[in-house]
């Protein structure tokens, strides 16, 4: 499937405006006001102004909070987000409730203690961001993530993110082990337009104690979508599209 | 959610053909052809007349397969379908591989070899049969059955039914464990105008050995909807959803 753009001209801005140069420009800002986050629960509080209020904007990191101050725009950044702008991007600091300075070490601790799948969620997010997609979100999807090859606001999100850890860990509480599960996530996912993007984390036997560790970890990516017979049938006018199909028929 | 009809005097057709009355008349004329289904697999395959073909249909029991016979009609039975007309209706007989009868304890072990959650599934089927509720499966929409009120010419389908088992049996592979299957599970739901309604069956200590074990299984439903803040906030034209939305709320 390829990228549904909203409108007339929006492929066009998106080519003239790279991603790359967005969240870099974001970065080196971040970096210039020293900018600090504060924990807040699972998430990290930003306030910002105008400059870096737009670049966040561009880049779609975390979400825009309303308050009374008029001088400074606050943003909520998600567990992940904030961990990428922090220890990817090295351009935010993050300030814990006893207003010390986190170090990774610490912050990798809390986001796991607030959220035990953290460290495959966070490589999953690393390994997209990395790669110039936006990460937002599939909570109203029922999925993980939702990744878009540029601005929401210029495209549709091409990818329901599911993220699934290759350790058999005992514990079974996760995602597609279930065929009507299974049936239930490629149904949504047909009807609102995204292709089901399985991204599955292998620690290779490494633990999760520091965030270095998700240099070791190791990535599959597979693309899930429905068998059509009718499409896979030997026939002149469909070989094609059969193939196109195979091609992307990952895991079933 | 009332009934969606398919067009103009649908309610009033259905209203006068009462699902109870057919499937009495199949199950009289079952009972006068002395009906044998023969096991196939999870399926039982029964050939039939046009009288009874005509009860099946309206009924809406299994579902019929093309064969090369001209006087005789062949429907194709699922596991829970063929138990209902054998065990509850008594309706049908089923003679096995070997050509002999089964009798109910022998089917009851054969569908749960075939099937580990033959004994819930078969009892929430048995629930919604009763209450004269037509089931059929539910796998296009990542569900276990789908309920309608009458025939499915006549009216979609109301509800999507997950079947879940109460007990703590180590073995997670159960729907509804995760948050993001929630989400996936009612927002596909939404999609399609069908009702989540989560049938959870309570063994109360009893093993699952016999069909009779059945009558001693209970029975929990929960129909599960979204909480939509803008309809519950307290407002005078509001108060009436809100009211509606509470007294559905089940599990949420």
């Amino acid at each position: 499937m390829a990228p549904r753009w909203k409108g007339k001209g929006s492929e066009a801005k998106a080519l003239a405006d790279p991603m790359s140069k967005i969240v870099s420009q974001l970065s080196t800002s971040l970096i210039q006001v020293d900018a600090h986050g504060l924990l807040s629960g699972c998430s990290v509080l930003l306030a910002v102004e105008t400059e870096q209020m737009e670049l966040l904007t561009r880049g779609c990191f975390g979400r825009p909070i309303i308050t009374a101050e008029k001088d400074k725009q606050w943003f909520q950044l998600g567990p992940e987000e904030a961990f990428y702008l922090f220890y990817s991007l090295k351009c935010l600091k993050i300030v814990g409730e006893d207003n010390c300075h986190k170090n990774a070490f610490e912050l990798w601790q809390y986001m796991k203690s607030k959220k035990a799948s953290f460290p495959d969620s966070c490589k999953a997010y690393f390994h997209l961001r990395m790669k110039n997609w936006i990460v937002r979100s599939g909570s109203q999807y029922g999925v993980d993530f939702v990744a878009y090859c540029h601005h929401p606001s210029l495209v549709h999100s091409e990818y329901a993110v599911l993220v699934l850890s290759e350790e058999e860990n005992g514990d079974m509480n996760e995602r597609l082990r279930l065929w009507s599960d299974f049936h239930c996530t490629i149904r949504l996912c047909g009807s609102v337009a995204k292709t089901l993007l399985v991204v599955s984390i292998n620690k290779n036997g490494h633990g999760a104690v520091s965030p270095s560790c998700l240099e070791r970890f190791s990535i599959k990516e597979h693309i899930v979508t429905r068998w059509i017979p009718e499409l896979s049938r030997e026939d002149q006018s469909t070989t094609e599209k059969e193939n196109q199909m195979q091609s992307q028929t990952g895991l079933l």
